[in-house]
Formats: C-alpha cells, sequence, structure tokens
C-alpha cells in the first residue's frame, strides 16, 4: 500500500505540484508514495499540467488506515476529513502553524517562505535527489504562482533562487513570460459561474472558534471583472449562509495595480474594518499593495478577533 | 532586544543543550539569540554544563512581547504560559506534533529521530556554519542522554552518526565512558526528596481532554530505587492532586535490563491497563523493553484514551 501526498481541500498550483514532486522525491528514497487531491483543479493548474506532461493526480477524500504526508497547509479544517484515523507521516508547508497534531513523531518542513515548492527543492538538496525536468518545471510554475511572479510581500530570495534553478534544470529560458501566460489563463474569467470563482482559491479559516472563508481572484486587469462584481458579492452571501460562516471575503487582486478590492458579507463587519483600518463602502474597499491573503489579511484578521 | 531559546517545563539536557547550540547558531547568522530555560537543572545537565564549560542558562518564565524559537516540545502545556503574547519564530522537535499554533509563518525542523540536538547538527550542516568545540560535546551529551546510549527504540542511525561527528568535533576519544559516567550522575538518587526526583524529568500531556503526567527516572540498577518506591509512589498522589490530573505514571527505567516499572496512580487504572495489556498489582507493573516514554508510553496513551 503505497503512502500519499495530499494539499488542502480546493487546491491550488502549489498543493498539487508539491504533491507531484514530494511523491516523486519519496518514492526515490524507497518509500513508495504517490500524489492526491482534495477537489477539482483550477485552469491555471490545467495549463502547468498540460504544459509538462503531468496527469492530475488521484481524487481521494478519504484517508482513514492510510499513511500520508500533508502539503501546503497545517490546518484541520483546509486538510482530510477523516485524518484523525489516518497516520500523518510529514508536513510541508509555508502558512502559519495550524492546529493539525499527531500521535507519533514526524518529518516537518515549515519555512516562511512564498511557497511550499520551494521547501521541497531544499528537500531534494538535502537528500541528493536530482529533480526530473518535468517536475522542476512544474515546481517552478507552482512558485511563480504563489509569489505572484515575485511581486508578493511573501517572495524571498530564497523563492527566486529557486526558480531560477528550477527554470534552468526545466530548460526554460524565459520564466518570467511563461509565467505572465499562466497569470493570462488565470485571469480569463468570462463565461465561469459566479460560485466557480468564489472557490477557485477558497480557504477557511477558524478565528477564536468563528469560521472565516477568504477566497482570492488574481487577474492581471481588475476592470475585467466590473461587469461580474455584483453577482459575486451575491454567490458569497449564499456561501456564508450555507458554511453557517461568520464572515467571507473575497480579494480581487489586481496583480499589475498591486492591490486587491474587498468584497464582504459578514455577522460583524466591524471586525474586518478594524483589521485593515478602513472603512466598507457597500460592503467594499480597495486596499493598495494587498496581493497576499496569507501575509496581509489573515494575520490582521487574526488579530482582530482576539 | 534579542531573540530567545528555550525548551520544555522540567527541563531535560536535551532542551538545554539544544537552547545553548540554537542560539549560537541563529547568533552566527546575524540574528541575535540567548539560550533560556523554564526551570531548574537537573544533576545530569549540571553535569554537561560543568563538563563542558557553559554557565547556566537564564531562568525565564515570560515570552510576552518577545520573539522565540521552541525547542524539544511542541504542546502548549510544557511550553511558556505566556507564549500567545510572544512571537514564536520556530520549532525544532522530534515529539509528535502538539498543539501550538501560530498567526504568522515561521521555520520548522522536526524530525522522527532520538534527539533534537541532531536535528541542529542538520541545521548547522545546512547553514554552512561551524560547531565550536565545546558546543559539539554538549550536543553529544544530549544526544547521549536522549537515546539511553543508543538503547532506546526512538535511536536513529542519523543519532548515532551525529554522535560520531561530534566526538570527533570535540576531540572525544570514547564518548560511550563519558555518556556512562553522565548516567552514573543520573542515577545517584539517594538523599533526594522524593519530590524532586519524580519532577526531575517530568511532563504533562493533554489527553483528549484529561491532564495526564508521565514521569521518568533512569537508573543503572533499579535496584538502588527498592527502598524510595513506597515514597515516590505516594508522591504521584499528592502530585495528582495538586494538578487535577487524571492520572500520574512514573516511569522507572532500568537502562541496563532495559525495561521499566511503572508506578501508577489514577481516576480510571483500566486505561492505563489497556494501554499495555497489563495487570496492575498495587498499581504497579513491571514492562520489559519500555525505555522510551515518547514512543513506548505516550502513543498507547493516547491511543487508549481515544
Ligand atoms: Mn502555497
Ligand atoms: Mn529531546
Amino acid at each position: 500500500m503505497p503512502n500519499y501526498v495530499v494539499g488542502h481541500k480546493v487546491p491550488d498550483s502549489d498543493s498539487i505540484c508539491s504533491a507531484i514532486a514530494l511523491s516523486y522525491l519519496k518514492t526515490e528514497l524507497g518509500e513508495p508514495t504517490v500524489p492526491a487531491r482534495l477537489g477539482e483543479l483550477s485552469p491555471e493548474t490545467m495549463f502547468i499540467l498540460d504544459r509538462f506532461g503531468f496527469e492530475k493526480p488521484e481524487l481521494k477524500l478519504s484517508y482513514a488506515g492510510e499513511s500520508l504526508y500533508i502539503v501546503d497547509h497545517s490546518d484541520r479544517v483546509q486538510g482530510p476529513d477523516d485524518i484523525d484515523d489516518a497516520t500523518i507521516l510529514g508536513i510541508i508547508d509555508h502558512h502559519k502553524l495550524g492546529d493539525i497534531t499527531t500521535s507519533t513523531p514526524l518529518e516537518c518542513w515549515i519555512r516562511p517562505v512564498g511557497c511550499t515548492n520551494t521547501i521541497i527543492k531544499m528537500m531534494y538538496d538535502f537528500e541528493g535527489i536530482e529533480i526530473p525536468k518535468d517536475i522542476a518545471g512544474a515546481m517552478m510554475m507552482a512558485i511563480l504562482s504563489d509569489t505572484v511572479l515575485f511581486k508578493s510581500p511573501t517572495c524571498t530570495t530564497a523563492d527566486k533562487k529557486c526558480v531560477e534553478a528550477l527554470a534552468e534544470i526545466a530548460g526554460i529560458e524565459d520564466y518570467q513570460e511563461l509565467g505572465m501566460d499562466m497569470f493570462k489563463v488565470k485571469s480569463a474569467v468570462e463565461g465561469t459561474p459566479a460560485r466557480d470563482l468564489v472557490l477557485r482559491d477558497f480557504k477557511d479559516f477558524n478565528m477564536k472558534g468563528q469560521l472565516v472563508g477568504i477566497g482570492q481572484l488574481e487577474v492581471i486587469d481588475l476592470a475585467m471583472l466590473d461587469e461580474m462584481k455584483d453577482g459575486l458579492h451575491a454567490d458569497l452571501q449564499s456561501l456564508k449562509e450555507e458554511g453557517n460562516r461568520h464572515s467571507v471575503i473575497l480579494l480581487l487582486t489586481d496583480i499589475m495595480k498591486e492591490g486587491s478590492e474587498l468584497l464582504v458579507v459578514s455577522d460583524d463587519t466591524s471586525v474586518i474594518e478594524k483589521a485593515f483600518d478602513v472603512t466598507l463602502t457597500e460592503n467594499r474597499v480597495w486596499i493598495d499593495g494587498i496581493l497576499s491573503r496569507k501575509k496581509q489579511v489573515v494575520p490582521p484578521l487574526q488579530d482582530s478577533f482576539k
């Protein structure tokens, strides 16, 4: 029976590419391991898999009785629902430390860098295993995605150096151009139902006992969302009720203007206004410089809920 | 203001030596960091500090407003009481993943090896920093202590290789002999009050909401405790009541015979009997092969509480 590697619910490119990269590394080290996923893939992730010739990882929701590595999260609410009945062999992540616990010792590589794949590159180097060309390409794309082409405040020197090293292994001359192609795919929102857009990169957080859902849509020009904003905002309201959430926030991020508009529905909007020191108008507000949910949205919200 | 490194309450040699080793590494990397401790030191740890010329780390119980690294634990109950008001920069540990969480990304090096100092040696190698002779000696002693001279089931190949490398750096020819000297110091229990012996290596665990305290006394010959067992057992009863604990267990470990006698006081001894598939006689039982609290006592107890 192989071990599994799985990222968070509503998988993003980092969760999928790090599952692929880590499962290859562990298998090479003599521990048969396969990548898995907890949900459907975004057009961005499909673009990466197609470009480097990978199949979708297995869709697997239940892990009872299995052994697995967790990547790109350490929060219970983001992981498999039956994780208590599984053995967690390790966690590779770059977020704040969440509430997953284990009953046996394990392997954790957690670093304050821009992307899980940057850490997995360290693991390959530590173990002295060569990264295959196609895996290097997928890892590189995940880092470009998570760091928004190095523009995100989460991006570190380690991430940039890692992309350069991976581009060389993958034989890619202009990674910036390939990254921009990926963000164009990500920006293609026309004709997509509001719910699909909201859930494309959506995570739930437990903030002092309250459930807060935060989605993010990254586009190369916010104007392309003008017609859709009302529909998106209406859908947040439904999503809040369906999940008994305290708040749902959608970040509409303009990666060229380098800022985000927040669409909010909340039982108490003052908690959100306090977190960012802003005033909402019709439950919306543009904030300059906000590109990162992890670094610029979750921590102030968490403080505001205290 | 420097950063701190601190191990668990009732510090053992691993907590103290890893605080010393990590603070030197971080300081060398340009991040002024000092070692601290949450309690008094055991004769074993004093033996190590004296042998390699170290002062006791600063006794510091409160970390509100400070930034710190946590070593040798990841359980809230074992760490500083006001950890919620501190910034956790990282966790270096070799136990099961506990319930500490953070609100910002951090650096975690957690590995299923026998000692935190084995992981800190990996960090020195990763960063390319040379380990000073005296620090290498202290790290080596901590590994010999945690792995019970390599006899514990927690001991891995990585721990053995690490001790050999550190012995070479420290210029120590016979590390087995020095390790045996350390365990002789640890075994000198005569004239020590029961409470001091019980608390010498004592940790509290949260097991499904119940507080369970587990102490361990390692000696080179269990016979030397014969006269003291009744006194120790009586003290466990007081300790249980003082802390509102569900159970208190003391492991009397004979490192030469390679097994432990368990002294138990509990609201429900059947949970403990079930965990180890044994029958207690006068709330005591000898179990062959049990040397490790972490690997052989905590996991079956945790399962039994489920
Ligand atoms: Mn990520
Ligand atoms: Mn230890």
